[in-house]
């Protein structure tokens, strides 16, 4: 892959508003692995130098997806901590462990989706908050078990359009609503539930712009706030908070006018305190105590 | 005023999203000025007649704007403590009373507006939602003294483009965002302030959809909420709480898909509990009083 096809598809992986952050880490895997296979390289130091650079910019292209750092991370720790026996056994060892992270962080996202299905259980109304593929796979858990949906529409680029398809294509019943309704439907609801694009190390989670208004209504009107992610979203505590990605303000078709700015950050911070349950591979937990936030992420 | 234009005007007033529950009364006591003027009766009795079954049907127009109901009862029981000297005295002195009624709810807007700005003061920023013609009035006569406003988009039918206008106008600095930011910028305002569709009795507020959140944000961040209104917008104790309006669903400009329900409901409530204070043209109200709850309206 030479220098120009690898930065267009860096500017697509920072330009990307349809894709979750477990998605995006995966694209980065998947193309870590095609540069690994296909790069012209003298030799393995030339090529493993090229590998490094391409990761830490892959790193830097979206600070608010914790995945894209941990699944990064560990594709180089495994790579670092092998000794090549040759250019062509080095490109296909660098490109299958891409391979199976991309597997290993599918299986936890599958996993992470179970549990919360057989947590939450049958004839469920759920109500949720953008669009996180890991809830949407809960959804295709429920599909058949009397699931109901109330969704957002999730200005402004209206996520939850694409999630009312999905759920028409599921015949699960879904009510949609403007974000502004939140305080008149999560009473209607047995649970609100929403991803994450990052768990911040005390449990707070950062996710789309709207989720922690969110929050503070479920906790206002005593129905539970779950979050699901698998642990890969998990930010190490020695990472800085990243700042909150503000896209384009022409996104909100707002009239151009002196002296009116238009602001579009894309996510928000809801706190730990305001979450009833995290939901991850390996089950729930109601607390986020020192042992989950030290815990390792699971082993392959 | 003819049978079809009467019938005309009253589905104008159903269907009216951009004006306040305010300038729909006074709406409706100029219509009852126009009839009382000009509809064709034989005698007085007759055209009270008339006027009372018209004053009925507007009354119903929108339930949720109590000061459409609580001026058009004070329009009728001020005709209702007079003796008609004759038809066309009775026509001058309805009319005249519905007038009066119109400039008086006017000075109380104004009045109510006065008294909040003069509490907020100069170097201030404000977050507001949706357009309450009060708050504008609030912000008109903050708008040389260092105002700033951060104002939300308001959909579905962008209210707030309509605001940030008149702030451009006035060269008030205005952030404008989507509702889903609420929970990112209400930490930046000394203020949050909405104005009212109708006060319940016990100080809750029925406002535009998404102002109850706004509250719960405003509390979580440590930011007042206040609401200002003039005390026209009290629903009397032994008036029933209105069901919240719905509009269409097709305003939402969601795609029609087999199982999902579009829902479009302008309303919501907001409990006393998250209001700091109220301002009506009396000035500032910061609990919600039997004393407050049993004033009677200013006499003109």
């Amino acid at each position: 892959m030479d220098e120009t096809t690898f930065n267009q598809a860096l500017e697509l992986i920072k330009a990307d508003r349809a894709r979750g952050a477990s998605e995006l880490a995966r694209e980065c895997l998947s193309l870590i692995a095609s540069i690994a296979r296909e790069t012209p390289a003298s030799d393995v130091d030339a090529l493993w130098s090229m590998l490094t650079q391409r990761v830490a910019l892959l790193e830097q292209a979206r600070p608010s997806m914790a995945p894209i750092h941990n699944l990064l991370a560990r594709w180089r720790t495994a790579a670092e901590g092998n000794s090549w026996a040759g250019l062509a056994t080095a490109r296909t060892q660098m490109a299958r462990s891409a391979d199976e992270l991309i597997e290993y962080s599918l299986r936890a996202v599958a996993e992470t989706a179970r549990q919360t299905a057989a947590h939450l259980g049958p004839d469920r109304t759920v109500l949720t908050h953008s669009l996180s593929s890991t809830v949407l796979s809960v959804f295709r858990g429920l599909r058949h078990q009397g699931l109901k949906v109330i969704l957002t529409e999730s200005r402004p680029l209206y996520e939850g359009h694409r999630l009312a398809r999905q759920l028409a294509d599921y015949e699960v019943p879904a009510t949609l609503i403007t974000e502004a309704q939140i305080g008149l439907f999560v009473a209607k609801a047995d649970a609100v539930l929403v991803g994450a694009d990052s768990l911040l190390p005390d449990g707070s989670v950062i996710n789309k712009v709207g989720t922690y208004p969110l929050a503070l209504v479920a906790r206002d009107q005593g129905v539970p706030m779950y979050v699901c992610c698998e642990s890969f979203k998990r930010r190490p505590p020695d990472m800085e908070v990243p700042p909150l990605e503000a896209m384009g303000s022409a996104e909100l078709g707002a009239p151009a006018l002196a002296g009116v700015a238009v602001r579009n950050i894309y996510f928000d911070v809801t706190p730990a305190r305001l979450v009833s349950a995290w939901f991850d591979e390996r089950g729930m937990h109601t607390s986020w105590s020192d042992r989950v936030l030290h815990e390792a992420a699971p082993e392959q």
